[in-house]
């Protein structure tokens, strides 16, 4: 068993350059013995954005604070505080900041991730 | 796609006999095409609990509000907002509300299940 304060856990920048104001925040991954799925915590500050992308994986997404959207094929999709979000495999999607707070929210995806 | 706000799910009683005071919320699972895992909301209510039990799948917890302690062989781990807990498959559990207020936590499991 593994507890702790999400705070604790240290925050990273997200590998895309073309993401803006977004570091990630690993909570449970198979390096702690969690077989199937990692728990990651988002943090995208006013005005940021994650990439516009797809792949073969879905997310599972829970939003602990802040206003956003998820754009879907030119279209916006308020999130807020307490939403929650599936985006099933290989569909387009992109998070983005569109408050004056950080926009913090869990995303989970499987492990070991569909192939590319 | 889907997203939605929790607090529109609606929340029905767990199935074991022997928790108390505690509800569900399926908020996205294989019915809405989420392949590999569950996420649940429970509530638990002051002085409430989930079943002592184990069983052969992971649960990834994080906590959205209010106080309480995972038990294990006897040892209370405090929880609280922001506290995050990984059980790893087969080891016993209890989850109980330690505070005045309704504990709130995402549980996140693996679908399919494995074999019990």
């Amino acid at each position: 068993m593994k507890t702790e304060k999400a705070k604790n856990v240290p925050a990273g920048p997200v590998k895309e350059k073309e993401a803006k104001g977004v570091t990630m925040r690993v909570l449970m991954s198979e390096k702690d013995g969690a077989p199937n799925f990692i728990m990651r915590i988002f943090e995208i500050e006013p005005g940021g954005f994650t990439v516009y992308h797809t792949h073969p994986w879905e997310h599972e997404v829970y939003v602990l604070e802040g206003k956003g959207a998820v754009r879907q094929k030119g279209r916006d999709y308020p999130i807020e505080k307490d939403s929650f979000v599936l985006v099933t495999p290989d569909e387009e999607h992109q998070f983005l900041n569109a408050g004056n707070t950080p926009l913090t929210f869990i995303c989970v995806i499987p492990r070991p991730a569909p192939k590319e």
